[in-house]
C-alpha cells in the first residue's frame, strides 16, 4: 500500500519490518581518532556497509514493496543514475521484476557497470533532464512499469527513516544526528525517526557549500532549488522537493555547509583513521562534525554516513 | 613473567585476558558478493580495525605486560619500521614508558609520521640491517631497555595467537584458517591457536610468490631464508625466525604462493566490495581464497585480514 502522506511513526516502524530481510543491519562504529579530532562523541552509522553500497537501497526496497504484486510485476523505472539506480535495480531483482534505469550518454562507466551488475536494464539518452524525463515516461508508456522517484516519494521517505529509527535501537541516544542533505529524502526521513522515537534529538542538515538550496530554502522561508551546482559530492547536487521540503521547513535544527576541501579533508581522515570506505557524499557530515561547533561539544552525535560508493582509481585527494 | 617455550592452551587464553583492556575486539565480517567470487563461506576477521591499524598491536602489548615492572620501567626497543613499531610505540605510551624505535634514514615518510603520532622516540640509522641491529644494541646498553624482537619471541606469538583464538569464540567453525606469513608470529601464533581448540581446523600459510620462504623451508625440510625479496606485501618480506620456524613446520597444512598481480586484485575486491581498507599483506590471504581452489569450495574459512596501513596518496592499482 502507496504511503499518500508523510510516514506516521507506525509507517517508519511497518516499514523497518518490511525491508528487514532484504538487507543490512548495519553497525554503529566509534572511533576515539575521530572523537578527539570533533571533540564531541561520535557514533558513525554506517550505510556505506549497506547493501549495494548506500542507504538508498532501504527506500527502493520500501517503494517496491508498497507496490501491489500486478503493479510491481511490470517493472520499475528511474531516471537517477546513482545510487539510487543501484539500488532499485538489486531490490527489482530480488523480487525477479525488470529495473529500467535512464541513463545520460555521458554517465561514468563506473556507474553503468555498478546498475549493469545488478541486472538494471538500461537505457541511454542525452545528457540533459528534459531528454532524461522523457525517455522514463516513454519507458513508463510502453511497459507499463512505475516510476520511483529518489526522493519525492513517501515511501522512499519511509524507507530512509529506518537508518535513524535503527540508530536509536541500537542503542545510541543521540543528543544530534548530522545528517546529509540532497534532494532531502534520508534528511526528511530522518526527521520525522528523531521526533517520533526521540524528541530531543536535534538534527542538523549537513550540505555542500556549492548546493546549499537547503540553507538558502531555510533562510528565505520558501523552497529555492539550485541549478547544476558544483560539488565533489556527486550525490548532493540534487535540490529538495516538494514532498521533502515541507518536512524538512518544519523539524530541521540547522543548516551547516561545508567545502569541498572540507568535505575531502573529512573523507581522508575516515579512511585514514577508521579503515572504512564513504564517498563524498557521507564525508559532508564527517566535515560538519570537524568544525568543532561550541554546540557539539562534548555531545553525542550520530553521524549518518550515507554510502561507499566511489571511484577507486580516482581519489578526490590526490 | 616472559614465555621461555611455545605457548600452550593455557597461555594463549592468559594473554587474551591479559591484552583485552587495551586492544578492540574486532568484528569478523562476512560479504556474499565475495562468497560468490571465491566460492566458500568466507569469515574476515578485521584485524585492519584493530588499535593502531595491525594485529601487531596484540602481540607489542602482551610483551609488554610480560616484562617485570622494573624492566619495563626502562622502555623498549625495536629496529622493525613497519606495523610493529607503531603497535609497541602504543603499547609504550598506554604503560608511560619510552619506546625507542630505529629506522632507516630511507624510510617512507608515512611511517615516521605514524610512529611520532604513538610517541615513538624515533633514531634514524644506515639502511642496512647490521646498522639497525647495531643501533638498537647501543640503544639497550645506554638506557637499559628491553629489545621486542616483531616474531621471535614467545610472547609476541601467544598475543598474535589471540587473533585465532578470538575468531573461534566469536562462533566461527572453520574448515580452514587462511594466514599470511612473514616472519611467522602470526602463522605460528594462529596454528597453535587452531591446534588446541579447534583440531579439526586447517591452517594455510598464505605468502606472497617473490618472498616464498616459507613454502621452500617447508619443501626442503629446513628453514631457507630468503634475501631483499621483492614484493607489494611489505609486511611480508621477512623470513621465519628461528623460533616461529619449528612450530610452522610441524602444523601447517599447506603453504600456498600468490603473485602481486594476485594480491593487488584481491585487495581491490575488498575495498571495492566490503568497502574496508586493507593494506596489501592482508590480501595475500584473501588472493589465495579467490584461487578457487578445490579443497575450499563450499567449505567454511576464516581469512585473517592482518592489518589496514597503507598510504593512501599511492594506491597499487593506479
Amino acid at each position: 500500500m502507496k504511503l499518500i502522506h508523510p510516514p506516521s511513526s507506525a509507517d517508519i516502524i511497518a516499514a523497518s519490518d518490511l525491508i528487514r530481510p532484504y538487507i543490512e543491519t548495519t553497525p554503529v562504529l566509534h572511533s576515539e581518532s575521530l572523537d578527539q579530532l570533533s571533540g564531541s562523541r561520535l557514533f558513525f552509522k554506517c550505510e556505506n556497509f549497506q547493501k549495494a553500497g548506500a542507504f538508498k537501497t532501504r527506500g527502493a526496497t520500501h517503494a517496491l514493496l508498497c507496490l501491489e504484486e500486478k503493479e510491481r510485476s511490470l517493472g520499475v523505472v528511474t531516471h537517477s543514475s546513482g545510487n539510487h539506480a543501484q539500488a532499485l535495480a538489486r531490490a527489482a531483482r530480488i523480487f525477479g521484476i525488470p529495473a529500467y534505469i535512464v541513463m545520460p550518454q555521458n554517465a561514468p562507466k563506473v556507474k553503468v557497470e555498478a546498475v549493469k551488475a545488478y541486472g538494471g536494464k538500461i537505457t541511454f539518452c542525452k545528457p540533459t533532464l528534459a531528454d532524461r524525463e522523457e525517455t522514463a515516461d516513454n519507458i513508463v508508456r510502453q511497459t507499463g512499469a512505475t516510476l520511483v522517484h529518489p526522493y519525492n516519494n513517501y515511501d522512499i521517505i519511509a524507507g530512509q527513516a529506518t537508518v535513524c529509527h535503527e540508530i536509536l535501537q541500537q542503542g545510541v541516544k543521540p543528543d544530534f544526528v548530522l545528517c546529509p542533505v540532497g534532494g532531502g529524502g534520508l534528511l526528511s526521513g530522518t526527521l520525522l525517526s528523531a521526533h517520533y522515537f526521540s524528541p530531543h534529538t536535534k538534527t542538523i542538515a549537513c550540505e555542500p557549500e556549492s548546493a546549499n538550496d537547503t540553507l538558502q530554502s531555510i533562510e528565505q522561508g520558501q523552497w529555492m532549488p539550485v541549478k547544476n551546482p558544483d560539488t565533489i559530492a556527486d550525490g548532493l547536487r540534487t535540490s529538495l522537493g516538494a514532498l521533502t521540503w515541507p518536512i524538512i521547513k518544519q523539524y530541521v535544527h540547522q543548516v551547516v555547509t561545508v567545502t569541498d576541501r572540507e568535505i575531502i579533508y573529512a573523507m581522508h581522515r575516515i579512511w585514514e583513521r577508521m579503515k572504512i570506505i564513504i564517498e563524498p557524499s557521507a564525508a559532508v557530515p564527517v566535515a560538519v562534525a570537524l568544525k568543532r561547533l561550541p554546540a557539539l561539544k562534548d555531545k553525542t552525535v550520530a553521524v549518518i554516513l550515507s554510502g561507499g560508493n566511489t571511484n577507486l582509481d580516482q581519489l578526490p585527494w590526490q
